[in-house]
C-alpha cells in the first residue's frame, strides 16, 4: 500500500517570500526519518516536492528562536503524521560544508522560478531563496510510528507523500539517502538496550509478529526458539488471556508491552 | 596530578571585537569533552576562564562557513591538546532554547567589561558580546586521548587548563556538567561494539590495566577471569613476547591493540 495523497498543490508562493523573516535560526535544519512497519517491511515516509523535475526529500524544517530543537522535531513530525507523542531519537548531525549543494539548489530554483516568484502590484518579486542556497547544518532525528495511525500530510512544497520500503527508496536530494541509511544503522544499534522496536507495533501483537519485525529491521532471519527466549527474557511483555469461545482455540497468544 | 598551566593571560580583547565578523556560522557551537585516563581514573580536560568570578567551561568553538562540522571539532581538539588524529565521536546536540542563559552571559560580561572593551583612538568600544548573548545550538563531541601525549593549551580566554577526575568536576557554566555526563553515558554505550576504550591506553599495556580502565569507565568492578575471557574473546589484542633476561620473569604479559 502506498498512502499517496494527491490533492492539488496549495497556493504557497508567498510563504517563500517570508522564510527568512520567520524568526528561524539560520543555517540549521532538522531532517526526520519516519519509520513505519507494514507487510513485514520497514518503510519510510517520504514526500515528493511539487517542483519540475522529480525531487524527493525526507520531511524537514527549521528551528524557531524560542523553540527547543527537540520541540522543533516534534512539531515537524506532528505536521507530517498528524500524530502526537511520537517516539523519536536525535541520532546524528550532518555537517559537511558542501552537503547543501548550492549548485543543486540553484538549479532546482531556476527550474521552478514561477514557484518562487510573486506578482505584487504588477511587479515581479523573487522569493527569498537565498535562504535555501546557504549552507545548512542538519540535525537528524528518526521516529518510530504505528503506521496504521498515521495520516500523512503534505507540506506546502509537496506534490504527494508516501511510504517507501527501505529496499526501494527513491533517489532523494542532497544526502537524504545517506541520512536514511544512518538512521537505520542507529536504530539497529539502539534496539538492544532500548526496546524501542515496540513503538512500531500496534497495541497487541503475537510473538511471531515481533520476530518478523526484528527480521525486517535487521534484514536477516532468527531461529524461532532462540528469538522467543531472548524477547521473553527481557521481561517487558505481558501475555493477554485468551477469550473463552467454547471452541478449540488455536489462535496464538497476544502480547502487549508493559508500560 | 593536575596539569595546570599558569602563564599570564594573553592580550586578547581585540579578538572579542571581531568574533561575529570571522565568517563563523552564527548560533552554532561545538563543545568537546576530552577524556583521558590516569591513576586508574577517567579524567576530563577543563579550562578555567580568565574572568572575574570562577568560571569553568569545557573546550568550545565555532564552525567556519567553509568547514565541515567534524573538521571544526578536530581543529578545536588539536588547539587544546596539541594532538592530531584524535579519536572523537559526535554524540548529541544540546538544543534547549534557554540553555545559553542570556542572563548568565550578561552577568559574566558585566563583571568583565574591561575584558570586552577596547580603547581605539581615545574612544571606548565595547566588544562584540552580542555574539555570545544569542542562543546557541551546541554539537557535543567526546574525544579519547592518551593522556601522556597531551600538552594542554589554553585559549585566549582561559586563565588555566587542567585535568579533573569525573568524580570531582568543577561546577561549570550553563549545561556543561550535563554535557560531560551525557558524554560519559554515550562512551559507556559505545564501548561494547566499538572497542574504542583502547584509545585511552598507551601503545602497550597489561591485562590488569585494561580491566582497571573498564572499571574506571563503568565505575564498578569486574571478576578478573570473566573480564579477561571477554576481552580475549574479542580477538583484538596481540600479546607481545617477553624479553629474555636470564632471570625468572614474573612481569605480566604486555599486549597491544591489533591495527
Amino acid at each position: 500500500m502506498n498512502n499517496e495523497l494527491s490533492t492539488p498543490p496549495t497556493e504557497a508562493s508567498s510563504r517563500w517570500l517570508n522564510l527568512s523573516q520567520q524568526n528561524y535560526i539560520h543555517q540549521v535544519s532538522i531532517d526526520c526519518v519516519i519509520f513505519g512497519y507494514e507487510d513485514k517491511q520497514i518503510k519510510v515516509l517520504i514526500p515528493k516536492i511539487n517542483f519540475k523535475g522529480d525531487f524527493w526529500a525526507i520531511p524537514s524544517g527549521f528551528v524557531y528562536q524560542d523553540e527547543d530543537v527537540d520541540q522543533a522535531a516534534e512539531r515537524i513530525l506532528r505536521e507530517r503524521t498528524s500524530l502526537r507523542d511520537i517516539y523519536l531519537e536525535q541520532f546524528r548531525v550532518f555537517g559537511k560544508a558542501d552537503r547543501s549543494g548550492k549548485e543543486f539548489m540553484n538549479r532546482l530554483i531556476e527550474l521552478n522560478l514561477d514557484k518562487v516568484t510573486e506578482k505584487q502590484e504588477g511587479k515581479e518579486i523573487k522569493g527569498d531563496y537565498d535562504w535555501f542556497t546557504k549552507r545548512f547544518i542538519s540535525i537528524g532525528y528518526y521516529a518510530l510510528v504505528d503506521i496504521s495511525k498515521v495520516i500523512p500530510q503534505k507540506s506546502f512544497i509537496d506534490e504527494s507523500i508516501g511510504w517507501y520500503t527501505i529496499h526501494e527508496l527513491p533517489d532523494m536530494i542532497m544526502d537524504h539517502n545517506q541520512i536514511v541509511e544512518k538512521a537505520l544503522k542507529a536504530l539497529r544499534s539502539d534496539l538492544d538496550e532500548k526496546l524501542i522496536a515496540f513503538n512500531l507495533l500496534p497495541e497487541t501483537f503475537t510473538m511471531k509478529e515481533v520476530q518478523e519485525l526484528y527480521e525486517a529491521i535487521f534484514n536477516k532471519t532468527f531461529v524461532r526458539t532462540n528469538f522467543q527466549k531472548m524477547i521473553l527474557d527481557l521481561n517487558v511483555l505481558e501475555r493477554l488471556e485468551k477469550k473463552f469461545t467454547g471452541a478449540a482455540n488455536k489462535a496464538p497468544f497476544l502480547y502487549k508491552f508493559k508500560k
